[in-house]
């Protein structure tokens, strides 16, 4: 049996910044797309939080995450306006200066006309001191990278752009393998052999995930491990639980 | 000026509990819903976690949630397989035991023709001690209630009835009452009058949200208030500015 290598795994956390996901009024659509990118590359997503635009907030949650985590992602609150309030609280957190960044100030030079960068436009290059910027091919305004602090876009187009820039830099452990078989069997049915497949294949994770649709009940069993033999064995042994109990029903 | 009554506000946490959210394998449907809902209702979403399927992580993130605000809700983890935990993880938050309920095992008897209430069913009668149950009209299996603290399911059809159950016996704020504004103004040239408008409306919140569609950029502005006549006077305030930079552009 392959024990872990607990020195393989690389975590993140991931902080949603925005009064308007925790009012319904915007969906999110960042948490999918994070933890989906997160997971091919090799990196964990332990957590994820959403906080209000209150500076105090996103400061203490960026200070418990990037504790606790390799690495940290933020989205949303780098624009513009009075209620975009990111950056500071990422300097409150560390307990650093904010300014305008020449790097960032020249990036928005470019970007536009003369007479257009106007002060609301400036607010977007406030920068906390020591971190290195990250590219918004999008629409100019960069994010920016402190220790292992990640300060991304909250409009899905441009936080993925960043992702996308951020990604090749990390270190990433061994990638997650997942095997997903379908099953038109009531969970509980298949729940005490499924136990008993995740004791005996060491290194294995069985989830079980109920659903719905117009079939009506079903049950998804996706099997986990970072190595594909201790995979591929568990999931053969769940795919012969299925037939067997599909067989029997 | 209204000042702003502290008492009438509620506020609630929101936990989702489940290792197939982190991993992007499945996208949750439920914090979009629950906000809105709550916002409907007059309580104040103040913070969304979300957690593996770890007892641990779940009692300590419930602890922290059910000591900051009026109320916290849970999705996910209440099925029959090995990785739903989620009642024995509140158990070990509340230091109470648990045991099959007999309101809850009755619940199961009465869905589940003789013979089909097998072991891994029963463990969805599993309860804390002094639990209330929170009815389940799809498919049978109770939610809970324990303090401030309500267990819903994660499938969103059976949590949405749970939610449902449990909205009229909540305890609500006045409803926070909100306006929109949509400009085809970048937020940038709208950002120092909206920074003014909030602070003249007192007790009137202005957020600014960028977006992106096939016409290209835009801004959302939305005008929130407790107060129906101080919503009205800012929101007037906002649809002014919009109509005159718009006539500039």
């Amino acid at each position: 049996m392959p024990s872990s290598r607990k020195d393989d795994i690389v975590t993140a956390g991931l902080l949603i910044i925005g009064d308007e996901i925790l009012s319904g009024r915007t969906k999110d659509k960042n948490i999918g797309h994070i933890a989906e990118y997160l997971t091919a590359i090799g990196v964990d997503l332990a957590e994820v939080r959403v906080v209000p635009d209150v500076e105090a907030r996103i400061a203490d949650a960026v200070n418990a995450l990037r504790q606790a985590y390799t690495y940290v992602f933020t989205t949303g609150g780098i624009g513009p306006t009075h209620d975009d309030i990111t950056a500071d609280s990422i300097a409150r957190a560390f307990g650093v200066g904010i300014d305008h960044d020449p790097r960032a100030v020249a990036i928005l030079k470019a970007r536009y006309p003369d007479g257009q960068l106007n002060e609301a436009r400036l607010r977007m290059a406030r920068i906390p001191d020591g971190a290195d910027l990250v590219d918004n091919p999008v629409s100019g305004a960069p994010g920016f990278q402190l220790e292992n602090v990640f300060v991304m876009a909250g409009i899905p187009s441009i936080m993925q752009a960043m992702l996308d820039t951020i990604g090749p830099t990390l270190k990433t452990g061994q990638v997650m393998l997942s095997e997903t078989v379908e099953a038109r069997i009531p969970e509980s049915r298949l729940a005490q052999r499924l136990a008993e497949i995740e004791k005996t294949n060491e290194g294995a994770m069985l989830g079980s995930y109920p659903f719905m649709d117009e079939q009506g009940f079903g049950t998804r069993l996706v099997v986990r491990s970072r190595d594909k033999a201790v995979l591929q064995a568990a999931a053969s042994e769940v795919r012969t639980l299925v037939q067997t109990m599909s067989s029997q029903s």
